[in-house]
């Protein structure tokens, strides 16, 4: 639809594809909510911690108030939790929140953002809401080629952003790579590193990010507890930077943009370290899983670090698709990466033991149907 | 701070000052939180309906989860009772939310934004945040002058804000008026009516928003959960417009921008329709005791058609500040309105008669005290 209102810049937005609900699937094929899976999202299979609904039935009581618009007790647990003052920490409706503050705060019309090809879709939209221009920087194996970013950035660019682990595509790149590449960028120049996957990460691949926050006033470490802390449905991510960055990205921020329940939770799921471990165990396992299925099948996988890893399921541009549809008809929700430009390949959140048999399951109908 | 980073209109931004939080008045002044009255935010002082706990409580199970990013069933209802189909409905985290995203939506830096002097904050937080230009109209008796306003539209105004009711200043434009005023703005022009408050207008004074959102394509009607509604700590607002404006703002609306809970929350909500006459009624009863009261004190008040009263507490403009300090070391908190330009002024959220009282007792212990 065309429209005399709004800038062009605004205009020409393809907007965001969520994973499908389940509710939605169930009314499209006919199936049951009770008899579908869903691996599209890289939500936590475990679902929320139950120390975080304790929580927030206590703080249900005041939900008639708004929330604390400053996060006071939020901030003092993740400032605890991380080892930084409150005034290092920006409260996100999401860390989806931080990543669109981030970039409204930092760049103006015209001038650039660099990201690499594949990385997660909301860095250009929210460098298209903007009307910036992206600079968009070829992946090499599916991940982040530094060098050529470092290479990329223009007089005018005023944002980088990273993921790491990368989404959708679960690439990693290693501190001390990434430590270097953070050191050359241009002091004027931000840096967004985009840590959703992190607590995911094997023991012998994390890096100090925060560490380099206290050494790179131009670092911005995004987090959430959407993934491993299990709390998608209720929208809490965050920021670290210097208080420079902190205080220019608190006066765009919405001042209630993290709901009263969020904010209970959060502080409950931070501390259930028990939780945390055994999310990371299950996903361990069922990466083993997943991939050894995929060798079996013949299909290439990127490896990933993430909660979810994407596979080749066919040769032709058109397997992601059809692959997809025969999997949703077996009420299998997957996540296709066409948008990403990634036609033939689809994105697995790995799930439960269960889920993904049932997963594995399905796929081999898929494919021998669809061959 | 000065920084070196973002641009400069970014960088010049004052954030929202929200209503002081109980628990940080009862850390300030040593008091205990069961204590406080919390007259400020302009809540619902009900809290929120039973039928939106329940409901929540049963969506509690899926919050691992995303929220539904398209908001089907909440859509769905909005539609029902508004009788608008889906694809007139933007969903937002709060109406603060709506408010952000139609002016990043329809402005872009360098054109213009018409609103009036004391209408809500956001207006000018939402018009700055763009590198916009604000096109400040002088009040008339504390409310809107609609034809200064009409006469204000430059060439490069983009969107105009009309509040109805206006917060802080309680004051109403009637239906006629409004509609009058609407129809003359060019349409290449938005209009966003920000109806947070029009749950609690008397009937006489009630006026068919929606209707003009059919025959008027550059109208969008925004409303909120936030009061009367009594969910304020969960975030939700709507706007309706039709579906050219909509496909607009959906473009830059962040995909879950509403949390689950409150989604399921709010759908409950609407339907309470006990719950909701309820609200309007002890407002209208505080209404009634607060203004009664100021009459007796022989303070000056603003009439208001919101759950607020504006009362001018001295002639001196330290006043508002003083009385103020004043009420907050009694444990009652009501809202500054300086940053507003409104010194010697006060704006009071109508509680239950109990809160009533003791503001009342202690507005007088104040005034005696501080005269």
């Amino acid at each position: 639809m065309t429209s005399q209102f709004g800038p062009s810049y605004v205009r020409a937005i393809a907007p965001y594809i969520a994973g499908k609900p389940i509710s939605e699937v169930a009314r499209e094929f006919g199936l049951n909510e009770a008899d579908i899976v869903k691996l599209a999202s890289n939500e936590n299979p475990l679902g929320m911690p139950e120390s975080a609904k304790r929580a927030m039935t206590e703080a249900m009581a005041e939900l008639g108030r708004y929330p604390d618009s400053n996060g006071f007790e939020l901030k003092a647990a993740l400032g605890e939790r991380y080892g930084v003052p409150p005034e290092w920490i920006t409260l996100g409706n999401g860390s989806n929140d931080i990543l669109e503050i981030a970039a409204h705060a930092l760049v103006e019309k015209g001038q650039s953002v660099v990201y690499s090809q594949y990385s997660f879709a909301v860095y250009a939209l929210a460098t298209q809401g903007l009307g910036a221009r992206a600079i968009v920087v070829p992946a090499v194996k599916y991940g982040h080629d530094l060098d050529a970013m470092l290479a990329a950035i223009a007089d005018d660019t005023r944002l980088v952003f990273v993921a790491n682990p990368n989404n959708p595509t679960g690439t990693f790149i290693d501190g001390p790579a990434l430590e270097a590449f953070i050191s050359r960028v241009p002091r004027h120049v931000a840096v967004v590193l985009d840590e959703a996957y992190t607590e995911y990460l094997a023991k012998d691949k994390r890096y100090d990010s925060i560490a380099w926050v206290r050494k790179y006033p131009n670092l911005i470490v995004s987090r959430t507890f959407s993934k491993a802390f299990g709390l998608a449905g209720l929208r809490v991510g965050f920021a670290i930077a210097q208080p420079e960055q902190t205080d220019l990205l608190n006066r765009l921020r919405q001042p209630f943009n993290v709901n009263s329940l969020a904010q209970a939770a959060a502080i409950a799921a931070l501390k259930d370290t028990a939780f945390l471990a055994k999310s990371a165990e299950i996903n361990a396992a069922g990466y083993r899983r997943l991939t050894e299925a995929f060798d079996n099948l013949g299909l290439e996988y990127v490896p990933s670090d993430g909660n979810f890893v994407m596979v080749r399921v066919g040769n032709d541009d058109a397997a992601g698709q059809r692959v997809n549809l025969a999997l949703l008809k077996q009420g299998v929700i997957v996540r296709p990466v066409a948008n990403y430009g990634l036609l033939p390949w689809l994105r697995i959140t790995i799930g439960l033991p269960e889920e993904n048999e049932a997963f594995i399951a399905a796929l081999e109908k898929a494919l021998s149907a669809t061959a």
